[in-house]
């Protein structure tokens, strides 16, 4: 259910969920309240009054009797539950002066392009099973057993070539599977490669088993592993469950892992743990809706090259030296329990093939999932995180590139950085005359820190205010508590200690500006570099689809105005979410959608930006909020120059 | 180099290779010479005079010097080196009469028939080498080791589908070999199974080692498995070994082989002694030409079905109980090493397909081997061992069966019985009067038993020659030193103790010739049961191939008076040798040949004769000699009768 919220005095209206976050929604439609300690109920500073409506409010000594009877409440802590009206009390300054913030302008990402996006699929997944009642043999009918099952599949199957097998337990179970279950067996059966290829016979089972049909779509994140269980015969997601992944302890970056995995016994070790996690995850899904790991009947998975390298126990020294050559980028169709995984002996384990070094399978699954392979459309195909993967092209070509963007968005090399998860500041405004703070955290908490989409907000707000200019610097006159010299360098302070859930200041430092800033750059030049080498400019793209948890979040108004994302049509921009699983998703139910997971790697073409010249011009011309360039961002304001 | 070699007085001449035993050529002939002792030169008793010609001749203390003067010669010790004329002494009795044994029709047959059954073949192996030089990796063209291989494969081969590889090793060493190997290396690449199937890159090595190619055949007996080591750059045999199955100490045959691998623990020891068995024949090939196991690039395997499962560690349980069900006719191309085979991992192990229980892939590879699939000509095939399989049938159809026939040709069930090696008679005369015994034994030793092939000439003579009757009895009122009742009820002495090996008489009685009959009787059965389903007689048959070792020695026409083959014309029948074998080494040379195997095994439709009361009619009707139903047997002698 959705309610549409009005907030007065500036009549700004926003369409949210049921159950929202007054703060949030607030935050959202561009209007400041006052909002220090990101929502605990304690510091009593965000009051606002409903005019009209519902609101479902927690309780809080902050307000006295008088206030609750005029309908006073702390937007921190009050969900909307209804269309209503909310009033922002004005602030009001020692002489007497109000001083009213001017709302701002913000735009998220609408989930409901997914479909246009992902199109339809059939429920036909690359595993099915079926049930066969065999004839006992006889003295005049005793062909061996295989051929026996053969010949009753060809009866249910008239036209698919005659299926193969090649699990030797299945040769030497068979026999006894067959007497056990008195000739009633349902087969797992693999969809060939091509519609020409015999499918496989994978596993034979005792009775009837067609009801349990599970598949397994795994996300191989350096730093999280999720899997999504589907029920393939509905095709339908039935539980979920994620985890760090293990590795982690040995390293939080690829670069890391690569370096550990040289140690002697490194690989073997790296490897383990990624299955470890895998496995837990596993149990996980399995013990909540009560099955066993061996009824998941494929595995469908996608990750980063070194990810994949290191789950299949392939060395990737070479992918950290120039030239940068992975071992392998099309993996062979693996039997998930030869890698250690907990399924079924004959089980397979697909995973997305690379398409470079620094450009995986999880962008491979990305692009086959929106389609990219199959539109005229020309599009910029954007997925943020530690690299920083791109992709520009249609249906007849497509290059793609890593660009090394370094870990910003996932708060790395930010002091107060943080990967979005709960206390994290990630929705920001500032009142442009007290220079004060709105903080939406997630889970309404106090804050612990920044994660990437309140990165996007804190930096054009600074700049919107004047607190910093076009270079990252902070301007030096402003006399300002919040706005100070620290240990680090200049900063401005986001939440006082009191405020903080770590009690300590929370600050953005000048350091943590040019990280971000370069950060930004690289992906900017990254666009420029890819668009360059066609021959095309930002007025070609068609549309611009983000990709990964990164793009949820964040403001799209905000993240143009301080150049991470060009500057153009805004209804051209789409989010697609998790792209690598959905590709996983997606390719776990049709099995003709996965066949064209080939067509996409071969689209796609590698363009390595570490030694380009164009990629260093275009990279150092855009150190600067938005660019040094400002033709690149027409609709994007001057600033405070 | 063959020579002509006449007998005197009646004038026998025959052909025979450089260096042929003297004594063992007259017997081919059908002449009859006083042979006692086998050819040890002692008992004196095979003098011949030398007419004409010159023969290589050992010394003996039996000759005196007005014998050598006189150009006399022990047959048993005399080698045949030129076209010769043999006098053979007439027999003089006590009473002055000369005894002349009348010269017998023999028949052996050739092999020159070889060519004309398995036709020609390419060199064209199912695996062969590719020499690579890749151009290194730069920052301008950094795909993939793996794909850097594909591209430069596509450039040797631009008409072949791009290659696939399974083995994950090849993945993980790939990146190694290629830097170590300065980015020249040797591929071997499998065919795929269809011409439009990619090939399989199963290896890659180190620079060039495109003239080192070798593949194994190996024929998988119950009793003796045999090794033969092709060049496959050129076709040619280089070296050959062989060895007793380890599995002997658990069961002669396949039924008590299949009992033992149902103990506990029994199925993994039968397992690892054949593998114990090909390993150690792997190690002496080896060691002789002095290559690596690992530089055997392809095993082409042929077996029964019994040996088959058990090479594979698939339970044989119920090809052993009615109604005769093998798990699996079509076995899996399996890696070697995976069995614990001496073999690069990723060397393949094809092992021929089955038809039945009973109907093995050794009979499978013998077809193949011989054509039988491409030919209008109507053919009975047969290879007599412990079952006896026979196939009928030609390009449009085929049908086989097993006939149980024991294992009498083998030695088996015979009291004296033994295998065709060093002191076994395999061939026999009898005088028509003296009813004195020629023998002619493996090696020219005196004897140690009887083989197969002495079995088909002893029982023939004896019937010649009145001693004993078509129903296999001793004629009672014979009296003679020979003619006897042992413990084992009425015999023929065939050597005194002192004229054998073992040092007490060698004997053939009445229950070993009762065996005798019951094997070439289900034979016999066999074949018509086979034509009669089909609704053939003898009359259609075009040829009749004999496969197997037994059927090296035997001679034709003795074999036909005792009913074990058809009595057809002469000069259709062929023979044809290890036929497995052949098939292993055919499909190992050409993968054009290779291919059409499936076809073969598809022809072949099983007839099952255990519960058969056609064949149990035919099988009673067959227990005489030759036949009860003469008619059958125009061309055979109504013997004495």
């Amino acid at each position: 259910m959705k309610h549409t919220v009005q907030f007065l005095p500036d009549k700004r209206t926003i369409t949210v969920d049921h159950g929202e976050n007054l703060l949030a929604a607030a935050a959202k439609a561009g209007v400041y309240i006052h909002a220090f300690c990101g929502g605990d109920g304690v510091c009593g500073k965000c009051k606002v009054q409903l005019l009209e409506g519902e609101l479902e409010a927690g309780n809080s000594a902050a307000l006295t009797g008088e206030e609750i009877n005029q309908s006073i409440h702390l937007a921190c802590i009050s969900s909307i539950v209804s269309d209503s009206t909310i009033q922002i009390p004005e602030i009001v300054q020692s002489d007497g002066r109000a001083l009213k913030s001017k709302p701002k302008t913000t735009r998220s990402l609408s989930a409901e392009s997914l479909e246009i996006l992902v199109g339809e699929w059939q429920i036909a997944p690359p595993v099915r099973k079926l049930f066969l009642k065999l004839p006992p043999p006889t003295l005049d009918d005793n062909i061996s057993d295989m051929q026996r099952l053969f010949r009753e599949i060809k009866k249910h199957l008239p036209d698919n070539p005659e299926p193969d097998y090649d699990h030797p337990e299945l040769i030497r179970e068979l026999p006894f599977i067959l007497r056990e279950a008195d000739w009633e067996v349902t087969l797992i059966l693999l969809h060939g490669k091509g519609e020409e290829e015999p499918d496989r016979i994978i596993a034979v089972e005792p009775g009837d088993t067609t009801d349990q049909l599970y598949g397994l779509a795994i996300d191989l994140g350096t730093t999280t592993i999720c899997g999504v269980l589907l029920d393939l015969n509905s095709g339908e997601v039935v539980e979920e469950g994620s985890g760090y992944n293990s590795q982690i302890g040995y390293g939080e970056d690829v670069i890391s892992r690569i370096v550990y995995s040289q140690r002697s016994g490194g690989l073997r070790i790296l490897q383990e743990k990624v299955v470890y996690t895998i496995n837990t995850i596993i149990e996980d899904i399995c013990k909540k809706i009560i099955i066993n790991p061996s009824d998941i009947s494929y595995i469908m998975a996608a990750g980063n090259t070194v990810m994949s390298h290191l789950l299949l126990g392939i060395d990737p020294k070479y992918i950290r030296e120039a030239p940068y050559v992975p071992s392998v980028n099309q993996f062979p169709l693996t039997k998930a329990a030869d890698l250690g995984i907990m399924a079924h002996p004959s089980v397979r384990l697909f995973l997305y093939p690379c398409v470079a070094s620094y450009v995986g399978g999880d962008i491979v699954a990305g692009v086959h999932s929106c389609q990219m392979h199959k539109s005229d459309a020309i599009t910029l195909f954007i997925d943020i995180g530690t690299n920083g993967e791109i992709v520009v092209g249609n249906k007849d070509w497509m290059v793609c590139a890593a660009c090394s963007a370094g870990p910003a968005f996932e708060g790395g090399g930010i002091k107060f950085g943080m990967r979005a998860s709960s206390g994290a500041i990630e929705n920001f405004h500032i009142h442009g005359e007290t220079f004060d703070p709105m903080i939406v955290t997630i889970g309404a908490t106090k804050p612990r820190g920044i994660c990437g989409s309140g990165l996007i907000s804190i930096v054009p707000e600074l700049l919107d205010a004047g607190i910093i200019n076009q270079r990252g610097k902070f301007v030096r006159d402003h006399n300002h508590p919040r706005i100070r010299k620290g240990t680090d360098g200049w900063e401005y302070v986001i939440a006082w200690s009191h405020d903080s859930l770590i009690g300590e200041d929370i600050v953005i430092t000048e350091i943590d500006l040019d990280n971000l800033i370069r950060a930004k750059g690289a992906m900017f030049a990254g666009y420029q570099t890819l668009l360059t080498s066609v021959g095309l400019s930002f007025d070609d793209l068609d549309r611009i689809i983000l990709a990964g948890n990164f793009g949820a979040h964040i403001d799209l108004e905000r993240a143009i105005s301080i150049g991470l994302l060009p500057d153009i049509d805004r209804n051209n921009f789409f989010y697609l979410g998790n792209a690598s699983m959905l590709g996983c998703q997606i390719s776990l139910t049709d099995h003709r959608r996965f066949r064209e997971r080939a067509e996409v790697r071969t689209l796609m073409t590698n363009l390595e930006l570490s030694d380009n010249i164009d990629f260093m011009n275009h990279y150092m011309a855009a150190l600067f909020l938005p660019h040094t360039d400002l033709d690149l961002f027409p609709n994007v304001g001057r600033g405070n120059e």
